[in-house]
């Protein structure tokens, strides 16, 4: 979904900046594994077929795996050796490891050519403060006052502007960057969230271990995700407020965790929709939750409740839930 | 030891390169744990003070920790918060993690302004070719044939060429190296070592081993050390004949782990140092030992066994090991 707009922007990166010596590349919020690899591998290989395209000498790159401190940089470092393999080229590319948080500055300043970041913007540097505490969500609901989502939204765009402001100081001008995150359609209202969102679902298995006896009620009510998603009016005024980057692309895409199209006639389909997801939520929410509740809950049992809820909704049609890929250039 | 020869070289780098906006320094060889950031800081805060005493602005710093890509860098990340710590300013430092080999291209190309590296150089990239096997030594001892020491020189010559060849594409015009190494004092040759050198005594001990039947004779004889400790000669030699740098300060130091100016009139005091020995070589060749014997040896016993044979010698004074230290700078 993202490799056109992260190819084309690539293109006119090494044009705009006449084809440098070096590029450095950063992944912002890599993760551990091997998909950090792939992502680089189709930007080194744009780079080599343009330059033999445009009869230019390939630059050396650069590529910058950057997360907080506590990632598994390890593994991620034992992939590198399939790093090799997927580039087209023998284009000299030298990996790094950058541990920290993408809301500090993590370069010197003017050494960035191109930044990605895949489905890590939408992660707040805090759950917002002042939350009331009296409920069983774990995010903004239907249910909730206007003042959460206000303080969510607050929290989003004192977060991004920083971003924003950190990274200027790190990028060459006409530098650019190409950022995918979780977001919302831009004509619904937080408030009004479909039946079936990620952020629904988790507290209803979360409510049916309360239930049970399985966890207390008062640490799930304690339980906030730092997160937000952001619709693409917000993102464009934050970025417009804060100055120092044009927009080129912005577009929306559907994000469904590859199921809703399909034929949920059998009840085996939706059991298999539903486990889909529940690995893949799981994956991007099993550290926070141990985090928060240690040993106090079966991550097991946990996610056997949210694959049988998302069964319960495989055939909806009212998903919200949109991936926004932004692609910028720095002034 | 090191700490003079890495402030002088710090400030005359600043002066030659006319005080630069960005600095990045390398730490290649850095190893797991907190000693890299002592080092880093050393230098960020002789940089920090020398630009305040010559009233220029501090430059932002890149500070790249090396090692092979199965080293543990998350460990190493974990003690970043302490680095900031050590600092005596806000001067802004930004850490990578750089994996893989010293023998190979690391850094784009005239990138690097400082390069440091401790106690890594005196390993090769592999144990050299075609060495006898019909022996129970693990390095070149006073009977091995002239051919197996000059079997380890070679494969050092062209280590250490490589690694200066890598190294002057990468650093910056007047940049600067300061590389600390073991080595063998200039008059002795290493046919004729020490009774009492760590690699003589570690064949001493898997011989025990051998002996009380713990570990297979045959297993032993197929371990070699990728190790070189070079004389000061030999390394100016290699140093001239690559061409790249210009050697500033070469020094010798007594390595020596620290006891053997201590008096072990005592049983209980040769003991002791005995112990310290045993943990420090364990610390350096333990992964070694690991990766060759696997589950074949008791790493608890074969130190122990060390410690004793330490403990033996523990008043010689005829020791042949040194530090070496050499400042070089990038013609």
């Amino acid at each position: 979904m993202t490799k056109p707009i992260l190819v084309k922007n690539t293109k006119e990166m090494m044009r705009n900046l006449d084809f440098p010596e070096c590029i450095k590349l950063a992944d912002l919020g890599c993760s551990s594994g091997q998909n950090t690899f792939m992502v680089m591998s189709d930007i080194v290989n744009t780079i080599n077929t343009l330059c033999e395209e445009s009869n230019k000498k390939p630059p050396e790159i650069d590529c910058c795996l950057n997360d907080l401190s506590g990632n598994d940089f390890n593994t991620t470092f034992k992939f590198m050796i399939f790093f090799k393999d997927m580039l087209t080229s023998k284009i000299p590319c030298f990996v790094s490891g950058v541990p920290g948080s993408f809301y500090s500055r993590l370069f010197t300043r003017k050494s960035l050519h191109f930044i990605h970041s895949n489905y890590s913007l939408h992660y707040l540097s805090k759950v917002p403060d002042r939350l009331e505490k009296n409920k069983m969500s774990v995010y903004i609901t239907g249910s909730s006052p206007i003042s959460e989502h206000k303080a969510y939204l607050n929290q989003f765009q004192t977060d991004f502007t920083t971003f924003l402001r950190m990274r200027s100081e790190e990028m060459v001008c006409n530098g650019c960057m190409v950022l995918t995150l979780l977001g919302r359609k831009t004509h619904v209202d937080p408030l009004y969230r479909d039946c079936c969102h990620y952020w629904t679902l988790l507290p209803q298995s979360l409510s049916d271990l309360v239930f049970e006896g399985l966890v207390s009620a008062s640490k799930v009510k304690s339980f906030n995700l730092p997160f937000y998603d952001p619709n693409e009016e917000e993102m464009r005024e934050i970025i417009r407020n804060e100055g120092s980057f044009m927009i080129k692309d912005l577009e929306t895409h559907v994000f469904d965790l590859g199921h809703s199209n399909e034929d949920y006639s059998l009840q085996s389909d939706r059991a298999k929709a539903g486990e889909k997801e529940a690995n893949c939520i799981r994956a991007v929410v099993e550290t926070m939750l141990v985090a928060h509740f240690g040993d106090a809950i079966n991550i097991d049992t946990l996610f056997e409740k949210y694959a049988h809820h998302v069964s319960q909704h495989a055939s909806c049609k009212n998903k919200t839930s949109v991936s926004l890929v932004v692609s910028l250039i720095r002034n």
